[in-house]
C-alpha cells in the first residue's frame, strides 16, 4: 500500500519504519523537507536529527505534507494533537479525502507543564473534531494509547495487550485493524463511532501518571475479561 | 477490623459483604435508616430492596453516616460521586478525622444522559476535592476503575489485572492495599499522590465505552509490563 505517514517525530519514525519493513511505499510528510534535512541537533524530546534517521531508513522518502497526502492510499496522522490541523491543513483536503486516517495524535496540553492535560476531552475528542472538520475523511482513531516502540512491536512486551479502534466507517476500520494485526497486534476491541476517541484519549492521563510511577513508558494495559 | 462503608448502593454492599465474609466488622452508613429499610422496591440501577439485601446479609449492621463513621477505624466512600460531599458532611468531620477514608466514588454526571461525562477531571479529581475538604482524612482512592463484583472478587476473572492506590500517606495505602490483597487482588500499582486519582478517575469514559463493546461490566484492565 501507500501510506503516508504525517510527522517526523518518535510516533512518525516508529511507523514508517514498520510500514516499509512491511512491504509497503512509505512517504513521510513534514512542513518543510529541506528544513527537516537540515537540522543537525537532537529534537526536544532528545531524537536524532531526521537525517540521520533518514540514512538508516533508506527507501523512506521525504516529502512535503501535501506531497506525502498526494500520492498515498491511507494516511497516518503521526503529528502532535497541537499541530494536528495546522498539519491537515497543509496536506490538504483534496489530498486526504475519501482516504483512510488513522489518527494516531492525543490533544496534549504542555503549556502548564508536566504532566500534561488535555485540550480537548469529556464532551468532544480530536478524532471527532478532524471528522467534523474533515467530514470526507474515514478517520480511524488508534495506537494513541501506547508508546510508539509499543504500537508497532506490541510481542516485545512478551505478553498479549490490546489496542483499539473507533471510527465511523466499517471498512475504514477493517483496513485499519489489518494494519495493527501486521505490526504483531493480537488484541483489538472496536469500540464503536468516532465518539468513543473520547475514552482512548482520556486514557493518557492514566498513561503519564503509570509511566510515572513504573518508570518507563514500555508498558501497555490488556483487556482482561 | 471496624469499618463503615458509607453507601446502600451495588458498591457498598459488594464492598460490606465481601468485608464481612473477611471477618472484620462492618457497619453501613446510609443518610436515614428507617427510610432505607422501608423501601420495597428495586432502586433505579435495578438493585433489590436493601431490606432484602439485608436478610441475606445478617450480622452487618445499618446505622446513620455518623453512626457508621463514628465507630469505624476506616470508613468506604462508596457513594456516588454526585453526593459524595452529602455524605461526608452527614459522617461528620469528628468522626472521619485521623481515619483512612478508602475513596472509590467516580464524578460521574448523568444530567445529560449515557454515557455521563466527569463532573471533575484532568485539572483537579474528586479523590483531591475530597482531600482538601477533609485535610486530616487520610484519602487513599482505589477500586473506582472496575465493576463492583470484580472490585471484591477479581479472582472471578480467571487471570491477573490490576488495580491502583492513590494518596499522600503512605501507611494509609499500606492499609488499603492490605485490604485489597485480601479481595484477592495480586497486581496493585501504587500511581503516587492523591493527584495520580485523576488518571483513574479518567479511565471512566473508556471503561463505560468498553461496557458498551464487549457487552458486559465484567472485565478489568491488566498493566502488562
Amino acid at each position: 500500500m501507500n501510506i503516508a505517514v504525517l510527522g517526523t517525530g518518535m510516533v512518525g519514525r516508529a511507523v514508517a519504519a514498520r510500514l516499509h519493513e512491511l512491504g509497503h511505499t512509505v512517504v513521510v510528510g513534514t512542513r518543510d523537507p529541506g528544513a527537516t534535512l537540515a537540522r543537525t541537533e537532537p529534537d526536544q524530546m532528545g531524537n536524532p536529527p531526521y537525517a540521520v534517521w533518514q540514512e538508516a531508513h533508506r527507501g523512506i522518502d521525504l516529502a512535503t505534507f501535501a506531497g506525502a497526502a498526494e500520492v498515498a492510499d491511507l494516511v497516518v496522522n503521526a503529528s502532535s494533537g497541537s499541530v494536528t490541523f495546522d498539519v491537515l491543513r497543509a496536506a490538504g483536503a483534496e489530498n486526504l479525502a475519501g482516504k483512510v486516517l488513522l489518527d494516531i495524535a492525543n490533544p496534549l496540553d504542555f503549556s502548564a507543564g508536566f504532566p500534561p492535560t488535555l485540550s480537548v476531552k469529556d464532551t468532544d475528542s480530536l478524532a471527532e473534531q478532524v471528522q467534523r472538520a474533515y467530514p470526507e475523511v474515514r478517520v480511524v482513531k488508534a495506537l494513541n494509547t501506547l508508546n510508539a516502540d509499543l504500537m508497532v512491536e506490541p510481542k516485545s512486551l512478551g505478553a498479549s495487550s490490546t489496542v483499539f479502534v473507533s471510527g465511523e466507517d466499517p471498512s475504514a476500520k477493517a483496513e485499519v485493524v489489518a494494519l495493527l494485526e501486521s505490526f504483531g497486534h493480537d488484541d483489538v476491541i472496536d469500540l464503536g463511532g468516532i465518539e468513543t476517541a473520547r475514552g482512548t484519549e482520556m486514557l493518557l492521563p492514566l498513561w503519564l501518571r503509570l509511566m510515572g510511577a513504573l518508570g518507563t513508558p514500555h508498558f501497555n494495559i490488556k483487556v482482561v475479561r
